[in-house]
């Protein structure tokens, strides 16, 4: 570690009454992968929890649905966890919770409106809403939570009033960005609150955690405000309907359409479950500017003039039970598509879903459609800054030490790099990954206000599976059967014998499933009865 | 059709001596999917065949090992097949080949140099290699076969000496591109034949069919000159040794290493067995600058010192047992990665294959390695043109008819829009998939010199799908029993019972994998039984 003179040493000093203890940085999920995040602090009795996400399977975990963190390092400190902050409402930031709900996780559970009414929902249908104390936060709110205070400030995402947070210990300020990105014109005009980052940045920060997804992407993300003239002038051309597809929870994307569609004389309907779903929860909280009253319903989709018509869906990854998929195949039970029509797909692949993505814009085009992508038009841009934003915050926040955040491990790695460029020790830079805990403490009694950092313990932080209404109980052995099974299928073969001269009484019977197509495969198949006879004997 | 004067009226002229008859234009592969590409000309008894491919399986073809073309349609003309044009020797123009040879396809095969000596080796491993007779074309060569005269353009592309087809028939001329480039600076300093290209062009093309695949990459792909001169900085920065990996078929490419390394006083070693197979090809064949004696021994990569050591390798895709993939591990035999080491990845993933590409470079990392790939260097180019190069090729050729080839059908219907742009007539663009035949022919007896097309019949063109040993005897069926093992794993019960008395004799067993974990659900397993019990009862 290097011997900086610490930023934090008035942060230090305030709480110099208390006994030091050591904090402890603990990584649940999101360290080493896109997708589950889920960040502990501990200090003394006290523990905090940011964010609680889920994952969706990559292409090896067959059969599994969502993964999940593991919280056996939190199982027997339950007690102790004094409130769990959510920093925005995606799956992988709030999807996790009601799983551990289940397991016992009670604390408060702070959130914005919007992340607080989608949680509310997925709560509902798991019949846990009763069980968790929910607070609706705003930008400025202050808890108090144990030794930590946590305040919180506004950030630019994929998702209306997503919040960092900023968290004041006795050892100094933490702040984690959760994903953020420095729009300087949002689709809600709300900036990311940059004027606060810079306060702390001034008074001191201990440590930065960061969103590192982007790491790989040069520049800066281009602004959302490009997104709304270029939809306006793709529903200008369009000669008849306009079919647009984006994620369900970009509640600032479905507003562009709005108002891309005011500006053209047309109105807008909504299709598939989910996008019904939040339309209608943002519209109750304030999120949207639209009333119910203005939606299309689907019989004005189907009999309005073209000219005049919006549709706004689910499907955008080309899920394949999605309103946009069932399009694509003709199989949507309200909405044909037709020619003239236009389809929009306002979004990106996500990494590893690029067949789906491509399956479905074959399919929208055998269906005669004009179909607008990201390849041919600027029509989506993520959610997440580029290199220079990352470096950006590292400069106005100058923390004593850096975690990259929220990525897998070559962006870690990355963001690790920009973080040297910008001036951070690189003995105070920690890539690590899920598990691998971080100790902060005053170990120097000579200097009391020398704050050093150093790798704890590396506990198991392994995926767990859920599959169906089973949470946990398929691992690695039933995963690595299913890849069997997948590649070879199998043959199961049974003979019965007599218990006293071994005579075969019955078979052999060969049962077989994706090895060959047995029908066509009698002779293989008699020829393999044939050698367990013979073993047999 | 629109009644446009045929440019090719002169070439109709030529062949007014014998009775015209349909032009069948019969693609078997490539059209609707990135790979296996495989295209029929039928004119009269006369037919000949340009590239037989195989495509590598999508995600949902569990367990198969590459797909090949379905050649039913020629199983009765296989007499007639006049000759076999490869344009180049890429596994999605040659890598079916030996299949089709097995089924009884003999004709004369006409290849470059390096595309003949790459299947030379394909069919030797497949002991087939005295069963084809293959020759020797050089780009200025004519080939007769039956009615057809072919001549060839050598086109820039990701493979030494790749050549397009210009063919001269009864009714006029057609030019496939196969896949091309107009690199203005190639690694190998041979440009696309323009000239060739213009002349056909001015003595009127009948039918165009031309390459897709970056249909919607928009511009022109950037040139070659800048891959080299980027190693060349990156391999003088690197502090120890370089190992880099691409695609083993892209000699030029390890040419420009090869260049780059001298620049850099480095010499070059070979891991990766395809890798070190085509180097030694291709160095026989005079297409790689470099004497084997020159190459490092693994002895030498171990032990110079860093600054001298350039590797080429396989495993550019993540390709799970290829070399590079193998030292990310650190389980190549051979060579070990350590502090200091470059790793430079040049290539970009292929659509689908983004999860191995990925967890390569995370694992690469973890090793402590450097790692330079394309998100953050410009170290790789496509080896096809982008949309402006499309629109060129349509200029230049300014062809009748035009059946946009190899790609997806987005990419198809994006390349037909381009051609309408062009000014070829939209009546006489034909967005088809495999098994779509097209006829030409002169219809009109009014007006012999009017040549027409219209869509013919629509073949079967499925997949044939290899598994192992097996060709074609994994269909839908097979494959969509793996999926459901993969999903759900399987159970089989068995119980033996008295032919008398219908009491149970053995069981009820229950045998699983791929469900639970068996060892840990027992009391699920003995419920299990219980049920069965029941249910024989």
């Amino acid at each position: 570690m290097s011997q900086t003179q610490t930023p934090t040493a008035s942060a230090n000093n305030k709480s110099n009454d208390t006994e030091t203890a050591i904090l402890r940085v603990v990584p649940l999920g999101g360290l080493g992968e896109i997708g589950k995040n889920m960040m502990i602090l501990e200090y003394d009795e006290d523990i905090i929890i940011i964010d609680v996400g889920l994952m969706f399977p990559t292409a090896d975990m067959h059969g599994v649905d969502v993964v999940i963190p593991d919280i056996e390092y939190l199982l027997d400190k339950l007690d102790r966890v004094r409130g769990i902050f959510l920093s925005h409402g995606h799956e992988d930031h709030i999807g996790g919770l009601p799983y551990m709900v289940e397991e016992g996780l009670k604390a408060p559970v702070y959130a914005t409106a919007l992340t607080r009414g989608l949680l509310e929902g997925k709560l509902r249908e798991n019949r846990l809403l009763g069980d968790v104390d929910l607070h609706t936060i705003h930008f400025d709110s202050v808890i108090e939570a144990g030794h930590f205070t946590v305040e919180f400030f506004h950030t630019c995402h994929s998702f209306p009033d997503s919040v960092g947070l900023a968290i004041q210990t006795p050892l100094g300020r933490i702040i984690h960005t959760s994903d953020y990105k420095f729009d300087p014109s949002p689709a809600d005009g709300k900036l990311t609150e940059m004027d606060k980052l810079r306060r702390w940045g001034d008074e001191g920060v201990l440590l930065l955690m960061a969103d590192s997804t982007n790491a790989e992407s040069r520049g800066r993300t281009p602004s959302e405000v490009m997104i709304e003239e270029n939809l306006t002038k793709i529903f200008a051309d369009a000669p008849g309907r306009v079919l647009l597809s984006t994620f369900a929870s970009n509640v600032s994307r479905v507003q562009q359409v709005i108002n891309a569609a005011r500006k053209n004389g047309r109105r807008v309907g909504v299709t598939g479950r989910s996008m019904i779903n939040n339309v209608k929860i943002a519209g109750t909280l304030g999120y949207l500017d639209v009333t119910q009253a203005e939606l299309l319903s689907t019989k004005e989709i189907e009999n309005l003039p073209g000219e005049e018509v919006v549709v706004v869906s689910t499907g955008s990854q080309g899920e394949p039970t999605s309103a946009m998929v069932r399009m694509s195949m003709g199989e949507h039970r309200q909405i044909k598509l037709r020619p003239g029509d236009t389809v929009v797909i306002s979004a990106s692949p996500i990494p590893g879903n690029e067949e789906l993505f491509n399956r479905t814009i074959d399919n929208l085009f055998r269906q005669g459609a004009t179909v607008v992508y990201h390849a041919l038009a600027d029509i989506h841009v993520s959610g997440h800054g580029g290199r220079d934003e990352y470096t950006e915050m590292l400069e106005i926040v100058r923390p004593q030490f850096f975690i990259p955040a929220h990525g897998e491990y070559r962006h870690l790695v990355l963001h690790g790099q920009l973080a040297e460029a910008a001036g951070v020790p690189k003995d105070n830079i920690y890539v690590i990954e899920d598990g691998q805990i971080v100790e902060i403490g005053n170990y120097d009694t000579q200097n009391p206000n020398h704050i050093q950092a150093r790798l704890g313990e590396r506990i198991s932080a392994p995926h767990v599976l859920v599959d169906g209404l089973g949470v946990g109980d398929v691992g690695s052995v039933v995963l690595r059967d299913r890849g069997h099974l997948a590649e070879d299928g199998f043959i199961v073969c049974i003979v019965a014998m007599d218990e006293f001269d071994n005579s075969i009484i019955y078979g052999p019977e060969i049962i077989s499933r994706g090895f060959v197509y047995m029908r066509e495969s009698e002779d293989l198949i008699s020829r393999a009865e044939d050698v367990v006879r013979k073993a047999v004997r």
